[in-house]
């Protein structure tokens, strides 16, 4: 089975679960919307990975870590679109969640999706129970306080956010969480795989100040040019629009050096090229070209 | 050591934990606004007593399920106070998360609330790996969809709520998960529980209702006549104030019957009156006497 098909089964089993019965009908509706169809799914893909690259000995437990962590990233969307936060009307090319369903029902949507991530890690971890208290531990600190996606988009909320610990809790916390909970899945040492999650949440987080900054509405699937319009801080502020390309693919190098040696280690670095590649916006990298 | 203060402990370890290091500085504020000085600590409370009267082998383990099942009590009232929903400037005497620091991080203050639940129970789940599935699960269904407080929460935006989906779902939902959890922290059957839970949770819920459409301002921690306000499902709309004051009477009573043979029965028998007691609001006591 394709990962793909892995990840997107293990999201539509979580969702069923959470509409069955008397479940609010459009609750049980707006879970549906804010998951399918997905974006990239970049960090559930980087998880399985990983998992594979580890032996997947324990397939069930390594889809459950995927689906949370997706869960939680779209979550995180869900709420960060809000108008109180972003006020983004368009998400992955659609209407956001509280365009759709109204606000009251995109919080409710975003706080199901994390009740959610923990439940798939439950049940699929009651069968290797040894390995699901670190998994809850290490995707919490990927997305809760103190440094993850939660405290990353609280930053915004500070008086003087510093930009490195507001990206690396943004957006770094939740690949490292990510890759380390594809390890634990199959039973292996997490350690070896945060370096590679911290250099591909950063070069993420150059790419996206980036495509904010420079690419065109239609190239993006959300609202362009809110860094600058909502002050926050940003690598094209910091190092302009060229220094941020440079950066990105300094990062993207950094990535492919950080993977460690393991059984699927050449197909983990074709992954990681593959994807890095889609990081550059599209019409940065034919001027580069 | 007393419940209360180990459930205070408790509580406090977890406030540490996420404020830990690089924390945003008012997100961590807020966890602790939000979580003290609390309210009765009704759902730890009975948590902890199940816990007591099915032996206590663990208490790591029950302190963090009292915890985790209050801190996910909180996060809904912060989310619930917010001014798409309740719109609520005031909560146990003062002012509402979103009030003090903003709607941004009120939403985020809940979001944080909820992970950190889940890493309470993964953390002392460590030492009794058996127990932390189950104990996850049960707590998922006290919060989550289908039928927990998020569910419950969510009926409020359907155009046509039915009244006992929303109040098991609503309050029903996480007392069941309080006693239950209680039971799986000590290594007990938890099925035997429910039926206090669900009777409990019902009394609640019609002490709610009556708070809400007949207390003084005075007496109550947050604003009152909202039910009829928002045209919720009431049970005093349903039976009236007397009507509902004999249900809230019998539930009291259905909830002593069932409490199941233990080993500490006597005790939790005289926990349930007291706080059965509590929910009756003071004016109606007085009426009745």
């Amino acid at each position: 089975m394709t990962m793909s098909i892995r990840i997107e089964a293990a999201l539509e089993g979580a969702v069923l679960r959470a509409s069955a019965g008397q479940a609010p009908p459009l609750l049980a509706q707006s879970l549906r919307y804010a998951l399918f169809p997905g974006g990239a799914r970049l960090r559930p893909q980087l998880c399985l990975a990983v998992a594979k690259a580890c032996g997947d000995d324990h397939p069930a437990l390594a889809d459950a870590a995927a689906a949370a962590v997706e869960m939680l990233h779209c979550a995180s969307l869900v709420h960060d679109d809000l108008p109180c936060f972003d006020d983004a009307p368009v998400r992955r090319g659609k209407p956001s969640v509280h365009m759709v369903y109204g606000q009251p029902l995109a919080v409710l949507c975003g706080d199901a999706l994390i009740v959610m991530a923990f439940d798939a890690l439950a049940r699929a971890g009651a069968m290797a129970p040894s390995r699901l208290a670190p998994l809850v531990s290490t995707i919490v600190l990927g997305v809760g306080l103190p440094g993850g996606a939660v405290a990353g988009q609280a930053w915004e909320s500070e008086p003087d956010p510093q930009v490195e610990p507001y990206h690396a809790a943004k957006t770094g916390a939740l690949f490292v969480a990510a890759l380390m909970a594809g390890a634990i899945a199959s039973g292996a040492d997490p350690l070896p795989w945060r370096r590679l999650g911290e250099t591909l949440g950063a070069a993420y987080q150059v790419a996206d100040d980036l495509l904010d900054a420079f690419s065109d509405q239609d190239e993006c699937d959300k609202p362009i040019g809110r860094d600058a319009a909502l002050k926050r801080p940003s690598m094209v502020a910091r190092l302009g629009v060229k220094g941020a390309h440079d950066r990105l693919q300094s990062l993207i190098g950094e990535a492919v050096a950080a993977i460690p040696p393991c059984e699927g280690e050449q197909t983990l670095r074709e992954l990681v090229r593959i994807q890095a590649t889609r990081l550059v916006p599209k019409q940065l990298a034919l001027s580069a070209a």
